[in-house]
């Protein structure tokens, strides 16, 4: 017999034992012929990997390719580099801005990498009363998807409220429609901090996995009930790593990404996890297995996640298990050759239609739309003095949680003078041309100098959200947005300071991701000039039209309440001046 | 929330943790709904488990009802009360003697333990030039069990040469079936004593489980290959269990019982390999584990195998973990009591079609059938002096293997003298009345008294076998079993001194199991009092036609070696008197 292709001598990570051994390995055609300490057959291609690593591929099965602001091909390009093979979208953002047309566009595409999809479950995150996006997933949109073999799961159902209504409401009816499929997906669950009987009660719901924020206690009692736990980066804490070796959880954890921007992915994507999770404590051999196996298996990928005869041959050779920097990555038998797989200029224009460039449907700011004018309650006047309770978010150093705050703020003539508190200005720009409406909030904490941000890449509707403590930087950064067709903008005393255009629906970009990770690192870099302080200040500022993450928010229509679901008025209270 | 069901304070299997926790469990309707050290709401009843244990339910996934020569109803109403809740069957036997149509009537009675299904692979076991079956299942049949949702998996691929050769065989047509059906069906082997290349082959064909006799080293080959270990009682030694342990197999490994005899069935069902399991060293929480979540893991059977929120409400408790005899088994919610599920009179009438009981089509033995003409080889004389070389299985103490020898035998006026030399005369009676033929082989280390056993209970195409030294017994034995339409029958003589009707096809009784049990115990000490050394005497005389177990084997054509699938004659050489 002679097979494609052996690679000799290395230390193979052999699956069930979680162990490395000195093996061969043997590739036929694009999956693994067979393995063995020494192997007899003749190969057209014989590799020495005499003291090198080789791990299967690597396994993301939560994960969002439009977080890293780009498309299926170019992401394919990227992640294969670092030994990823195989992922799982959720094309979440697509979805919300271009219905079923988003998620095909990104599924037609042809890619080295094997991509699966999970279909969105929240489109829109909430409901059409409080937020506006451009499309919506229904059941009639499920059941056409389930048809596809490339789906695997539900991606991440969120609604607590909704999943344990006593009426059948719609994400009850999309579970429906999933589980009476012919060929079963995955329920995959967004449910932080969630326990005791609610938790019990979600799970009831036929949810039982979680990629949220976990803690040493949420880990434990999620996997006693029957959930699986997708780990990322701000899970891969020390005390959760230590609660899941101390009760050997490992076959119920998979490592996952969910989000990587642009301009973290040069330093790799799992693989990245993979070296997060070590570093934080987790023995190397069980960070590969739960980041090739455990995720294979939870999706029901039988053919891959392990090095063994008949699986498909994804795999990556490393030096060391440091880096989790592969020096050589075979995807389906082959050679992946990163030179064989360049950029191609203007490639997105044949990958998505035309009209997927032209998606803002929102008029020019004008300086005078940031100005508050606000009635004094009992009377109704205009042109008051006095003070008003308004509702404010309030920006937290980790994380994407905004805090909500009350706090008096004085009125001149009748004008909201939010400017003198410190405090920045929210306003949301409709874009989908539904109800051209704008919204306004209040943000503590935000900016210590004078500029703006503007952005559509705004989850989860992805309506054009501008924040500044100055009117004329904040018409500006939203001008050069709209004119973009969608992006991030940053300005800064009359100037803009950086920008990263996102023309496909606002929240893709065309470019390479090199150079989309340049651009992006520089309205990171400008917008924490403007004194920004979070872990992640894109994340932050994207977030706080995000409806279903804590406390409130800012939609389209006016400031939301994330716990009740119910939208608040900006202000609460009037106070004359003799109060 | 007021609850069914609420199971107080014990000592609950925690499947993820592998360990017993104090907890609290609320069923509500069939599913459990809640699950905590102390759950606060209201039930319709309250159970003090105060020091007892509460496993899941067992799953049993390989295994045959037909082993336990009984139907369904009756099969579900013996193993619920050891806290069995799921098995899944595959009923061979039943395809063997009346195809698809034994197949359905199985899958067609209702049964409180819930019975899924594999598809038998292999009907007949070898081809129907090997052997002549009743029934066969070939791609139309495979392509319409697929169709029922109660189907898991293709049940135990054994035929290695089709299995890999480059023709499109039979089993690879049908394996095909099962890739391309839309839900994926599990596809379990049978692949005793494969290694090397030749099980990478096997493994490479789709085939990824194993519930033959393993060793301390196949175990770690056959899970660094991927493939999936169902462990049943002779796989269960000291050493294989301690391999399972040194390399933490566990997640891999799965409990089951595939043959139990009903004479067996009084000491348990899976509970007796967990006992057995746990006797030869495994730790309990592993034996409960690799008997209740990884067998429905494999089976993707999601919605079962663990007490957590949701999930089906199967379960049992026990007053200790030495025996697993439970004292009190629910399933689906509901506390299953044997009294109110008792034997009815004449069910079986009922479930099977009348022509059932009507299958034998062969004539009576003759005592002149055990009487071997044999010519002279060269000279083709009748009536000659001298010897003949011919092959004879040998019995073994242990197992199922018939070892191949061979044996000169003297010839008087052209007649076989096999009783002078102490061998036993093995005659299969071609039974479906499609050839209507004799076939003939001879056994060493059978019988030291004289005597005869006929059964139509003979692996795997189920023709009327009788062994024995005396032909007037012989015949008796076979009149015997033919009378009653199939079953087991011993005379020694002159007498008949045993038997156990099997009349559903000559493979399942109509009686409750507790009568069946008491005569094939019967059957069972008269065969060993003629001398048959075995650890399981009723399988080793069964298995004298199953050719897929080595070495040398008889079916209606004659004998076969198993190794080369070929018929060999019963004699392959002779000399005359002066040789």
């Amino acid at each position: 017999m002679k097979v494609d292709l052996i690679l000799r001598n290395g230390w193979v990570f052999q699956t069930i034992r979680q162990r490395f051994e000195k093996m061969d390995i043997a590739v036929a055609g694009e999956k693994f012929y067979d393995i063995s300490p020494v192997l007899p057959y003749e190969a057209e291609c014989e590799v020495d990997c005499e003291g090198k690593y080789i791990l299967p591929g690597l396994i993301d099965i939560h994960m969002h390719i439009e977080s890293s602001m780009t498309y299926p091909r170019e992401f394919s390009r990227t992640v294969l580099p670092f030994g990823v093979t195989t992922v799982v979208a959720d094309a979440h953002e697509m979805a919300n801005v271009f219905g079923m047309k988003g998620i095909k566009s990104f599924m037609d595409q042809e890619t080295e990498l094997d991509i699966f999809y999970g279909i969105p479950s929240s489109v829109p995150s909430t409901s059409p009363t409080l937020e506006t996006s451009g499309g919506m997933i229904g059941e009639a949109e499920v059941k056409e998807l389930l048809k596809d073999p490339r789906i695997l799961c539900l991606g991440e159902v969120m609604n607590y409220k909704d999943l344990i209504s006593p009426d059948k409401t719609l994400i009850q009816r999309i579970i429906d429609c999933c589980e009476e499929n012919t060929r079963p997906v995955r329920l995959e669950g967004h449910c932080p901090a969630l326990t005791g009987a609610a938790l019990s009660a979600f799970i009831r719901a036929g949810v039982d996995a979680d990629h949220t924020q976990q803690t040493a206690e949420s880990v434990v009692e999620k996997s006693d009930k029957g959930m699986f736990l997708e780990l990322q980066a701000k899970s891969l804490t020390r005390e959760v790593i230590e609660a899941v070796e101390a009760h050997s959880l490992y076959e119920n954890v998979a490592l996952v990404t969910d989000d990587t921007m642009p301009d973290h992915l040069a330093d790799g994507q799992l693989n990245r996890i993979v070296r997060l999770a070590v570093k934080e404590g987790m023995p190397v051999e069980k960070a590969v297995y739960c980041s090739t196996y455990t995720p294979a298996r939870r999706m029901q990928l039988y053919d891959r996640g392990m090095i063994a005869p008949g699986k498909i041959a994804d795999l990556a050779v490393y030096d060391n298990l440091e880096e989790f920097s592969p020096v050589a990555v075979y995807k389906s038998g082959k050679r992946y050759r990163p030179e064989d797989h360049l950029y191609i200029e203007d490639e997105a224009g044949s990958l998505f239609p035309e009209e997927f460039r032209k998606t803002l449907f929102c008029r020019e700011a004008r300086e005078e739309d940031f100005t508050i004018v606000c009635e004094e309650k009992k009377s109704g006047r205009t042109h008051w003095q006095g003070k008003a309770l308004v509702h404010v978010m309030e920006v937290q150093t980790f994380g994407t949680r905004m805090v909500h705050k009350k706090r008096w703020v004085p009125v001149k003539d009748g004008v909201l003078c939010w400017q003198e508190e410190g405090l920045c200005l929210a306003v949301v720009y409709e874009r989908y041309g539904k109800t051209g409406s704008l919204s306004f909030g209040l943000i503590d904490k935000a900016f210590s100098r004078r500029g703006a941000v503007a952005t559509t890449w705004s989850h989860d509707s992805h309506n054009l959200l501008v924040i500044g403590n100055s009117p004329e930087d904040m018409a500006m950064a939203q001008r050069e947005v709209l004119y973009m067709q969608g992006g991030y903008g940053v300005a800064s005393q009359g100037k803009i300071t950086a920008k990263a255009p996102l023309p496909i629906g606002g929240i893709v970009s065309d470019q390479p991701i090199s150079r989309l990770a340049e651009e992006l690192k520089e309205v990171r870099r400008e917008i924490e000039t403007l004194g920004y302080v979070n872990s992640n200040v894109i994340m932050s500022i994207s977030t706080i039209g995000l409806l279903v993450s804590p406390e409130l928010k800012l939609s389209d229509k006016g400031l939301v309440d994330v716990m009740s679901q119910e939208i608040l008025p900006l202000v609460e209270e009037t106070a004359d001046q003799q109060a």
